[in-house]
């Protein structure tokens, strides 16, 4: 009854040549459908082409050979530890000495003129100076690589899920990334540098490891057996995890982040290197910031954010309050999703720039109109926090505090300042405006991530919510603390805008550095995934339904029992002969409208199922002309071997790249040997979960469906399970889409 | 080449009655060869039997049926939480109780008979005492349920695995389990009470997730959708987590822990939920525990073993001292696995008394002849760790803090204590002596862990080489804490035995509570590992080995690609129609030679699969009659519903207590509706490692091989994969025994 009488699945190819990327800067214009499911997005394969070449490889390998290759993945890993940690590092650094010169600029403009007119001028300053960074991070996000825009984590994510998409994973992604966040922090916008790490770990694990890079055209020869999805993927996974833990100084955390978000199946070694890369990420950053701090060794800061040591005790009547605020932190998602898509580079530039003089502009009307004053000695801690603004001399502004900070101080500030530090009005007033820039800032055409604002608006409102305690509550004395209460608001409003929860509860954990803090966070997540859940998805997952990408959940709808893989398949599906003409072969690889990815092999006379082929491994045939002529004058084929496979991995030319003669089309193509002789089938009358299962736990592209007889009647692609949702109104299903 | 002609796999059925319960109070003598793979083993189904009855229930359920389940699943891993924890609340809290008696009967003794003579009585005394304990502890555990013995880590492990041990989750295991440990620790044996915490919580949720007792005979009627092998293995997952959790005071260590040993497929929810069960365990046992240490509140002691909060530092430099920590500490498992077992359950108690009082008097002895005696003042910690022994007033013996208190105390004193409270001579004798008694004290017929004898062993001799390094480095004020090199070594040493990497990590991170040690620490395990090893297995892999246990590694072995399917499956396989005559099924049932649990079902004439039906399906549907008769005066068969099915898991009755008359012989039996009718299936030239990988994935029991024209020709089970191993002489094979 849910069958749609559609032709076929088409897991449509989007690998683009090197010419049609360098016309294409900006971005498709997509239209955003959350009703839809795009065609545009080709799977990963993280199943093994078992076929006679890579067979005959793993034979000829010894027991020594893959020791060297476990070696050599260790090696891999560590690399790819290092590097993230020093890309942190580099990131980090930067931003400390741009932040720095601007800060020394505007400080001493507003010391010189305290008159009004000349506080026009510092303002103006100011805004002009931020204008300047966001601009140059803008620019080359907007005109050089628009897929940088952003945190990156929803991508990643689509990534580790299975979904190939498209100049995710490349270089100069990660220049842009990386210069691009620079530019958006030192501009003073409401954003973090922490969600980028993650994109950027990605990007080195992905580089790293296939021992190239197509964009420099540099192939250092070496990792070329790790040239394949499944080895990529996993890599991808280590260099994510190790973008986390640099970010939070959270391994254990960015491990977690890796699973939840990419592998269904575990595996110990696996995740033990995984481990391994996350620890060397933290360490690197660590080691390296303390010789910058000249602390040589002391190891004091293992992530870019480091929220200081929890040591509050909190008391079991005190978690309902906490569960409470996990249920109040929900807002934000709709408020950002609501931002309109600017599409043309120029207005965003523009637009982003706009944003960082508001921002500026705010923040200064802020501080120069509340007289939050406080006097010194009540700041007790040893770190810089404190700011004169407009205060008078041995006391400090409250609000210049909270704004004219990095947001990672001001975090930390709002966790551990003293009772007493700051009034309920600056707070109030503070919580408000960053809420609306934070909103206005997601959403930019800037390199960016989400969770420091969040974290500030969570310890904001956290704290408002902990200083206004004692005034309801019939024994005032016992909240005393309003520190915690900013950590669990953070926790609340992180986790009601990003929903991940498993890892998000040990990196906060983490990054107290308390295990005590564990069950009060956890249940604030949980409290704000599910109450925020009954409205509206996380923010990661609207973005991913916006784009419409086939995005596997981790189990089947739980009602989809009535569905079978008849029903679900795609048919007629087009399949190949063993020995199959050229002609034909280009021909179907050419078809616009029906553009497969994968084809069953079949025996000609009874049609039964004898293997997969993949597009890509066509293509690589037919590039190396490997036909066997009709006149059988020479018997036996080109060779091919895994190498060229391997070398053509991952942007296999377009099929109207290769030229076929008229003579070679009547040639034949033999494919025994090339074809996965063995493919994962399925009997056409298995429910809809138990195909999801097999299909999410291997982590396959095609899964073939067969009848009695083992005759292929139809073909269940990632797009044919991620249709079916559970709505409001029980399953749903998507239409999909060529966009 | 592999191939061996045995007839066909057997999958044997060992299943207790009662009756046999009763009688078989000891253990079968297996005859341990490691050598071998038993086939007395049982592999649990992962895989759901997706038949009509199971469909059409799945079908008529809505979605807030699902969302109701989901509910109790969430309610049973809080339940597991806080029993777990309650119950290691009250082992911790007897064991003291136990202890303190114990500790002040023998030391008033000491004080008052200070002669020689009077020593002796003091010594007899004490280890009278400890053998009163040890005894008790040692008869219910020979003489009443002989599989409590050890930690159970080793069963649980196999359980996770998949493979069902008998009686290792029943409610008298538990019992005799926290008897036992209880009797065990108190009575001073060099053992810990963490390892059966893991098992415990195991078996609590077996229990809870079940919603009856089948010792009790009680039923609940509650949570019966839950009676499955699939269900309550995910549920045993988060129960040996909450254990962990319990032991160590590390939720995120658990989780992993269960992960590492158990769940292939990671699945983000069960992940959550596991967590979920972790955390709550360690918040129970903390909050009780700080009822009962009148603290309400203060939640300091969040598992069994506290390490106490290291704050010390460690430079670069020393990394590669404790690589070389790690290096040298497999030693004790060879020692350990030597140990002759000794088979009668009254020797056996015998031995573990001799074992209490000689570690009595030789902790006497020790204290006694050792005169490591100083002053109070260099003491400053809090807690009561120093003991005044044999010296003078206003000091307090190093030797005797070292062996009369509680191990962990030891342990703990080891890390924190500054620099000088122990000499060398006194460490130096502690770690030989205390070594050898672990050693010993190792396979006793007593329920313990081997934890924290590891760790104290670690720890001793990783302080010995800080205390030593001074001597011979050549900048001595470089090293002037030996409590880093203790953590190390109780790390190493840990590592050496248990072989646990990821999780260990984690969980040692989490009990220190300092994330910048976790890469010196993963780096100590991994030495530790690596060159442990070489040598040998880890303690719970020889164990696991030595019983025959059919048990699968994460991956088929490297060069396993020359194997198919059609080399690794059993065959000829025994396989019914859907409609077959009742005796035909009793008979193969019956037939003791060749004990299948799983039989492909087939359509006649061509030999086609059309299903899978388990043995104690047809067990259910024997007992229950569901004939059809030849004759066809009744029609249809008495219908039998899923809920027949789960009131008999899980302890179906064996075949021989099922009586089938004559009559009934000639009946027929309609497997249609019962059947699996979409079992997983491979084509016969499949690799190993690809079959291996589908296997492992889904957690299966049975994967039918079919040949191209979909007709079944063999069956592959868990032993038929388990039995490649990569030795030193490249891929070697186990041989099957009915043992």
């Amino acid at each position: 009854m849910f069958h749609i009488g559609r032709l076929s699945t088409v897991d449509l190819d989007e690998d683009i040549t090197p010419e049609e990327d360098a016309v294409r800067s900006k971005p498709k214009e997509i239209p955003h459908n959350e009703k839809l499911l795009s065609l545009k997005y080709e799977s990963l394969d993280y199943d093994n082409i078992e076929n006679h070449l890579f067979l005959e490889e793993e034979r000829r390998m010894g027991h020594m050979s893959f020791r060297c290759l476990e070696i050599s993945r260790w090696v891999i890993c560590g690399l790819i530890g290092v590097l993230t940690g020093l890309i942190a590092c580099f990131i980090d650094i930067v931003v400390e000495k741009l932040a720095g010169v601007k800060y020394v600029v505007v400080k001493k403009s507003i010391d010189k003129n305290t008159e009004i007119g000349g506080m026009c001028i510092s303002l103006i300053l100011w805004a002009a100076l931020n204008s300047a960074f966001v601009m140059v991070g803008a620019i080359i996000v907007a005109f050089f690589e628009p897929i940088a825009a952003g945190s990156g984590i929803p991508q990643i994510k689509c990534y580790l899920n299975g979904v190939k998409v498209p100049r995710v994973v490349r270089l100069k992604t990660l220049m842009v990334k990386v210069c691009g966040v620079i530019c958006s922090v030192a501009g003073g916008l409401a954003v973090g540098k922490e969600g980028p790490m993650i994109h950027s770990g990605a990007v080195v694990a992905a580089g790293v490891s296939q021992g190239r890079s197509t964009s420099l055209k540099k192939d250092f020869k070496i990792f070329e057996y790790f040239r394949r999805d499944t080895e990529k993927r996993d890599f991808v996974s280590a260099g994510a995890a190790a973008g986390v833990s640099a970010a939070f100084g959270a391994p254990v955390g960015g491990v977690l982040f890796s699973l939840e978000e990419g592998a269904s199946f575990w595996n110990q070694l696996l995740t033990w290197r995984i481990f391994f890369a996350s620890m060397i990420s933290t360490f690197t950053l660590n080691f390296v910031l303390s010789i910058y701090h000249k602390k040589t060794g002391e190891l004091s800061s293992p992530g870019l954010i480091n929220f200081g040591s929890f040591d509050l005790k909190y008391n079991i009547y005190e978690i309902p309050l906490f569960i409470v605020m996990g249920a109040i932190a929900y807002g934000c998602v709709n408020q950002m999703v609501s931002r309109r898509y600017v599409h043309r580079p120029c207005l965003q530039v523009m637009e982003a720039m706009l944003v960082a003089a508001v921002t500026a502009t705010v923040s200064f009307a802020m501080i120069y109109f509340s007289n939050d004053c406080q006097p010194l000695e009540t700041q007790k801690s040893s770190e810089d926090y404190s700011l004169q603004g407009f205060c008078a001399d041995g006391e400090y502004s409250a609000m210049a505090t909270a704004f004219f900070n990095t947001p990672e101080r001001s975090v930390r500030s709002l966790f551990h300042s003293p009772a007493g530090t700051y009034k309920l009005e600056t707070l109030g007033c503070f919580t408000l405006v960053y809420f609306f820039l934070a909103c206005w800032t997601y959403g930019l055409t800037v390199s960016a991530g989400v969770f420091i604002p969040s974290l500030l608006i969570g310890a904001a409102w956290g704290r408002l919510f902990g200083i206004m305690l004692p005034y309801i509550a019939l024994n005032p004395s016992v909240f005393t603390d309003p520190g915690k209460y900013a950590l669990m608001g953070a926790a609340a409003q992180l986790g009601g805008i990003v929903r991940m929860t498993l890892s998000l509860t040990v990196i906060l954990v983490e990054a107290t550095g308390n295990v005590t803090y564990g069950l009060p966070i956890m249940l604030v997540l949980m409290t704000a995934k599910i109450v925020g859940d009954y409205f509206i998805e996380g923010l990661y997952d609207v973005h991913i339904k916006l784009q419409s990408v086939p995005f596997l959940h981790w189990d089947a709808p739980a009602t989809s029992h009535s569905l079978t893989a008849r029903e679900v398949m795609s048919s007629p599906v087009t399949c190949f002969n063993r020995v199959e003409k050229v002609g034909t072969i280009v021909d179907v690889l050419s078809n616009t409208s029906t553009n497969h990815n994968g084809f069953p092999v079949i025996i000609q006379t009874p049609g039964k199922l004898c293997g997969l082929i993949l597009r890509s491994q066509l293509i690589v045939l037919l590039k190396h002309k490997v036909f066997v002529e009709r006149a059988r004058s020479r018997l036996r084929q080109r060779k091919l071997q895994l190498k060229d496979f391997r070398d053509a991995y991952p942007r296999f030319p377009p099929i109207q790249s290769i030229h076929v003669s008229q003579d070679e089309r009547e040639c034949m193509m033999d494919l025994t040997e090339f074809m996965n002789p063995t493919p994962y089938t399925v009997p056409q009358d298995t429910s809809l979960p138990r195909v999801f299962k097999l299909f999410r736990a291997l982590g396959l592209r095609h899964l073939v469906v067969v009848d009695d007889d083992n005759r292929v009647i139809g073909l269940v692609t990632r797009k044919d399970l991620a249709r079916y949702h559970l709505g409001k109104h029980g399953l749903e299903e998507l239409h999909l889409a060529h966009t």
